[in-house]
């Protein structure tokens, strides 16, 4: 057995050998992924980076010529930063912050359904537009589903219905079991760290 | 015991005084945090998102009127979606992808450590810079890390030494554990399902 280290050429030839065969591997991968579809997206978690993340997508989207509508079911109230941005592409993005706040600031539950009802017939029909909006974001809707202010059925039948093509991605904590099993990819955001721990307070071009 | 159901005014009734009771909660949790500080934000996990947060919480910070520097670590070669955006703020972002593409495709240890070293020397720069660059994010440090192809001392003791108020978002799966012990909030982006398994392949507006 041979104990000594390996030098730095033996280490860079290892590598290489090694990336080279990953390389291979990849391609026979990827040559088999071949399916063009719209996707059901799903960020959960109680971690950090559900909208954010929804919202570099949208980014992204927009840098690719798409359509994108969001539509905010809970954070109504709140001014944030990227709204400069869309409103950069007014033309390619529809941004609505459709909620009134948070469920413990508005503490009326028949007028949270009734809000919650109205964001969600905007997004139904963007949704279900076959001419229109390649990317749909539903901010926050587990939020909503979690409150029973939605019924589930009529959310995953309209998803499940949307046109070939139409990128949809659904944020919030909790997603329902039966969300999750109908959508292509599924990322859970997990805390492991929050700086609200340590006292730092919600900051401008971090939280909002 | 009173086993009847709830009626709709008195599910309202209990609603309303439960978020009541939270909202109170949550403000005098809130008065606690009056810390405001530049932090160090990790996003790793192998779950999709995290680059694509860290590209959401630029915007945020654009919207504020903040200036961003984005050093890509490892997509070099992909034009990505996000660009088109940024552009549209450039004296606000820097969008510099400074990788020469996957570890994989370059087969070339040697160079992938003087990429990453030249990637590193200008990210330090940022991070230590007083006067400008409010956010900087080093997208995919983290794979470099655990190639070693800087030494972590030296990326823990500058992020360590960033002025006040400075925020340092490092990305990519793998994070090490001191990387995460130093860091302020931290995000895994879990797998839960990826359209890959399905066949589906990379797409634009979704991947990049």
């Amino acid at each position: 057995m041979n104990e000594a280290p390996l030098d730095e050429a033996e280490k860079n030839a290892r590598h290489n050998a090694r990336m080279k065969a990953i390389q291979a591997a990849r391609a026979k991968l990827m040559a088999e992924k071949n399916i063009e579809k719209g996707l059901l997206i799903v960020h959960t978690g109680a971690g950090k980076g559900k909208t954010t993340a929804a919202l570099g997508m949208a980014c992204r989207a927009i840098g690719h010529g798409h359509r994108v509508s969001i539509i905010q079911f809970i954070k109504g109230a709140m001014t944030t930063g990227e709204k400069v941005v869309f409103d950069a592409f007014a033309d390619q993005v529809e941004f609505r912050p459709m909620g009134e706040g948070f469920t413990w600031d508005t503490q009326d539950r028949v007028r949270d359904i009734a809000v919650a009802r109205e964001a969600w017939e905007v997004i139904k029909a963007r949704i279900l537009d076959p001419d229109d909006w390649d990317m749909v974001i539903a901010d926050e809707l587990n939020i909503i589903l979690r409150y029973d202010y939605l019924p589930l059925a009529e959310v995953l039948e309209v998803v499940t219905a949307r046109p070939e093509g139409k990128h949809v991605v659904i944020t919030g904590r909790n997603a329902p079991d039966a969300l999750i099993e109908a959508a292509d990819l599924v990322t859970e955001m997990a805390q492991v760290k929050h700086p609200f721990r340590a006292g730092v307070k919600a900051q401008a071009g971090i939280e909002f």
